[in-house]
């Protein structure tokens, strides 16, 4: 069914009047504000931009856009890089800005209620001010929103200790294509009563429907965190010294970055190189103290690594400062990246096969880029790298794209040989729907659009994401 | 569409050369061994068992049932509670006692490859002997299978530590309703590619399609466990100590049990009575030793919950095999109960609720059931509990369970109020398919009679079962 490209002014007053006037914009500044993500490679161009309150707005908004044959595209924190929240084709955005509120704690349960549109570090802040702990972490905690969390199934930096999302939703509200709102689950922890439909909504890209209300797990806060930075002589060394590391040490983080990563990275913020010797690759290593030996074992670790001539020099940060510093390094790459219009890859193979995934991709790369900048690291320890191409400032951004993607046919072929995935935490939106048949089979894929007909016959819940 | 309820000769002709004429049984013997589960309330009535040996052979065997309209019944180790596994209505039941086989271990990503036939307890073994623990645990686990786990996400007595099977399934390989093959996720830990269909599979009862491989991870054994029998004056106790406890230890296990469901296993196993004082409720309660304060810990929450009067006696067991009874008499409760025919109820709410909900049901058992022995056990953990009504000896069966399903209709609503199930680990097979409605909605159940519409056009695959 083809759905509206523009919407009529009957159709702005029937929104008007279903929200209210303020909460319905249309000015051209909000319209490329609200319209897109992180993305840049994208047009937009929504219809308006809507911002309800509650979940029956929002049951209303879905029965309003059926009727009038307009889609609809969920909007968080906007800080997704696969395209899943930009408005192309005279969508209406539904952002979830105001529905922001932390509604209830259990502490019985440990579970928190929150609204979709709760920004990831509030409600980290929310845990920790009660004791507890949320460990999904990454970057983009400032602004991402947990609604946009749940869509994307969103991993992260401790991933390897905790999970993804889905670990940690207990509950979830959402309303479907059809206007139903569904209260899934109920926060109950055995719930053996039919097909799960929380799991198949989770990192679901707003494809079947939108999340208005979600029950969210917490744990324990962890013990003292120590934190180190590793430089490593080869891309060999970075399963050796993962495999000495995890078996010895409660690990909550181990991250991977390249030399030119860093590079960007201390050219862009001026921190301080973490070590008197400049090293081809390094580690951000994160070790849970969970008791008086660790410390001893952490120090037993790195020298049994340095004597195998795995790390080439270390560092151990002495302060919550330094090691905020030490995290920076890694987490500022994307941000330090920004101005080079990167083109990104985020992909993953399982952990046993990084070493292989390591050394094929790292020829393609060289074979693929001779004349570029590529910045490149991930998290070892769930199997997930980034790649980011850096654009050289003398080419057009067209013939850029278009280079990347052939190399991308031989990088995908790499990872289909691997078992691997296309888009290991950035979800499919509009960046990698094209290529998701070299993770996903054609009767996969054929069954999830049949998937999306039962939720959203009509084709208006982000239209146009994941499935071409 | 109607399915066949009897198969013609050229039927069993052609599963016989599908498969091996050995590996089709029609006996009455094997009809009616293999026709069940361990419910015994209904009427047997399969045409015929098959024993595929692999994934191709399942994928045939739907196409010749989708082509000769009969209806599949999966079967595992039959160990079900629910109904899901019994054959009424001429359905071949496909057994996967001969898909038995532990494929492969791969000892870097901690994941082992297994055919749906491995016993749960062969698993368990399995990783012990690799220096790695499969943590889902029941009393099942001699006989029951890992693909009907899978088909039912099991839980059991380890759930408030180590969560689900859900949880440990790393990978899914399924055949549809429509004799498709998927390969799901393929042992990834991030992927985000997708509707992820392996969770839609696990805990789907065999409707949507049958598992054929599946990828289990495993953790690390734990550290030394600790085992103890405490008695309770009353059951506004129970949660007093499980918070007690709880903040204060590592618990691996909390299990609750009645006095008349010590007296049945005692009774019917001759183990000693673990305390000198009787009691009128009982936990059994497992501690990690996780370091050298954990002994004192326990030692100390132990007396602060009798100084405080809610725990009367305890024991803490002195050698393994002092441990070992004590899980006994926890774990050997529905085989106690087996002699007196019992009617099953397998119920959960959150933790929160579950004193509101002992509370509530005592009183509804009271009023219902006062002339009948109640054994009453469960997970506090994790807010399950189990009620098991035993049948008079004297009383008719058909009376017995027409009486049994008047006071379901009291212990449901009072579920639904609390935001309950009503199948917290059994599944819903035929046994509580008529009162789904009262834990799933009606718009939930319409979601899922279409979604097994997408997977299953032909309704062959586990016909009748959990949707009406």
């Amino acid at each position: 069914m083809a759905l509206n490209m523009t919407l009529v002014s009957t159709h702005l007053d029937e929104l008007r009047s279903a929200l209210s006037a303020d909460r319905v914009l249309t000015d051209a500044t909000s319209l490329q504000h609200y319209g897109r993500d992180w993305t840049r490679h994208f047009e937009i161009r929504p219809s308006a931009i809507v911002f309800p309150v509650k979940a029956d707005e929002v049951v209303r908004l879905v029965k309003w856009a059926r009727k009038n044959k307009v889609g609809l595209v969920p909007s968080g924190g906007r800080t997704g890089l696969s395209g899943g929240a930009c408005a192309l084709n005279g969508e209406v955005v539904v952002s979830f800005e105001r529905m922001n509120r932390i509604l209830e704690f259990n502490e019985l349960d440990r579970t928190v209620r929150v609204q979709p549109g709760v920004v990831t570090e509030a409600l980290q802040n929310f845990a920790k001010a009660n004791d507890a702990y949320y460990p999904v972490d990454f970057a983009a905690r400032g602004s991402s929103h947990i609604g946009g969390n749940i869509a994307t199934n969103a991993g992260g930096v401790k991933v390897l200790r905790y999970g993804l999302t889905r670990d940690w939703i207990a509950g979830l509200t959402v309303v479907t294509g059809t206007g139903e709102l569904l209260d899934l689950n109920k926060g109950l922890i055995k719930n053996a009563t039919g097909f799960d439909l929380r799991h198949l909504f989770i990192g679901s890209e707003g494809a079947l429907g939108f999340v208005v209300e979600a029950l969210v797990r917490l744990t324990s806060p962890p013990k003292p965190l120590t934190v180190m930075v590793l430089g490593l002589s080869d891309l060999e060394s970075v399963m050796k010294v993962f495999n000495r590391f995890r078996t010895h040490l409660p690990l909550t983080a181990f991250e991977f970055f390249s030399d030119i990563a860093l590079r960007t990275v201390v050219d862009h913020t001026h921190l301080a190189k973490p070590l008197g010797t400049d090293c081809p690759n390094y580690l951000l290593v994160e070790v849970e103290n969970t008791d008086a030996s660790t410390e001893a074992a952490i120090l037993e670790s790195f020298e049994h690594c340095l004597e195998a001539g795995w790390v080439l020099d270390g560092a151990i940060a002495q302060s919550e400062a330094q090691a905020r510093d030490f995290w920076r390094l890694r987490e500022d790459i994307s941000e330090a990246s920004a101005p080079f219009t990167p083109y990104k890859n985020d992909v993953s193979v399982t952990v046993a096969k990084v070493p292989e995934f390591l050394e094929k991709t790292d020829a393609i790369l060289k074979k693929g880029y001779p004349d570029f900048k590529v910045v490149w690291f991930g998290h070892i320890g769930d199997g997930n790298m980034h790649i980011n191409i850096l654009k050289p400032e003398s080419m057009d951004r067209a013939d850029f794209l278009k280079r990347c993607k052939g190399v991308n046919a031989d990088l995908f072929r790499i990872i289909a040989e691997l078992g691997g995935s296309i888009s290991a935490e950035h979800g499919v939106g509009l960046v990698k729907k094209e290529d998701l048949s070299s993770t996903r089979s054609v009767a996969e894929i054929q069954i999830m659009r049949e998937l999306k007909s039962v939720f959203d016959p009509d084709g208006i819940m982000n239209p146009g994401k994941m499935l071409t």
